[in-house]
């Protein structure tokens, strides 16, 4: 690695967030979720969630392909557990969805913790995501088509909640603590030998300044 | 025809800003045209230009699939054709591009007469078509990949372009010529009956309130 790259995994490190997610509940076009995997890291979301749609290859193969390679993916049994975990993770939930109470998207204060719910390609939100969200928003359309393509409207929504956390400092400083910081800074600049340390329950070796490892772990 | 679906193409005719476009130079991926075209329909852009990719067959499919039936697509022969075409008339060409000399796409004024030139997936944009945009505009973005899926960069420049317009005010009164919104009208309330009017050079026969034809020409 050079430190030019290394200093590149840090930068892009301590702009993530957090407390920005989103939830594909169904999505099953492979080239969607990898639009929505590019979009999500590119505002700095830093882990995405799923549930499968009722035929998973895509997912299975879009998570082993490695398209999003920089954002992990969880995978959750149910759109009920999904939904569970992450309103105890305090999100709130916002969900794509047009309805007679939805609001406009550019309503929503994105600077709170927030997941965005998206459903699938044909059939749009569940009934159980539905029941579940916080927010119903709708991105306001003046055409004949009533949707948008689902990794457009995912990304409208997650370059508005960008926006709002640009202006309220949100990437000025990093927002990882300390500890995951350098744990995910090492599991992005050294994959294979992170893996291999988790395997044997060691833990990883401190880097130098370059992002070099000092002194290999005994038994590695 | 429905007085209510009448009266929705009125409404969506009357909201279309014949000022606002896209040019898709070289792209050539079916779901990628398709979801411009929706996103574009859902700001409410009248047409759309493409310059065929050096395969044209899925642009020859997505026309003849009638995916973009609200969105007519003028094809030109080149990327030079093209963009001489919309400066005559009158077109800011503001081409998705990072570079040194981008600037924030929230910095360009789209309520002036705009088109926003994409390139094709795999090589960004043209030179011949950089060699000839008024401005190149980044969106900003903090993660580990450099660009976002063309459709969603597309999208993300004209839901910015929307925002500006309906705080000017531009979808509050119809921005099409008197005579042209009536022809509009017509081809998209009787597409059929349209063309075999314009295959035997007959006039547009008038409309009653409904939509529905008052008396059929002669010799149709």
């Amino acid at each position: 690695m050079t430190p030019e790259r290394f200093a590149r995994l840090q930068q892009v490190l301590a702009r993530r967030q957090p407390d920005l997610t989103v939830l594909m509940d169904g999505v099953h076009k492979p080239y969607n979720l990898s639009a929505v995997a590019r979009s999500c890291d590119a505002v700095g979301v830093l882990e995405l969630h799923a549930v499968p749609a009722d035929d998973p290859r895509p997912l299975n193969r879009q998570v082993s392909a490695g398209t999003s390679k920089w954002i992990p993916m969880h995978i959750h049994a149910s759109t009920e557990a999904a939904t569970l975990a992450l309103r105890e993770d305090g999100f709130q939930l916002v969900a794509a969805h047009t309805d007679p109470r939805s609001v406009d998207f550019r309503e929503i204060d994105f600077t709170r913790p927030t997941a965005v719910v998206v459903g699938s390609e044909l059939y749009g939100l569940s009934d159980a995501a539905l029941a579940r969200v916080d927010h119903t928003v709708a991105v306001p359309m003046v055409g004949m088509v009533r949707s948008l393509n689902v990794s457009v409207a995912t990304a409208v929504l997650l370059f508005e909640a960008q926006r709002q956390r640009r202006e309220a400092g949100m990437y000025a400083a990093c927002r990882l603590e300390p500890a995951r910081y350098a744990s995910l800074l090492f599991e992005w600049a050294h994959p294979r030998i992170a893996r291999r340390c988790r395997d044997l329950g060691l833990s990883y070796p401190p880097l130098d300044e370059a992002g070099e490892i000092i002194e290999m772990p005994v038994g590695l």
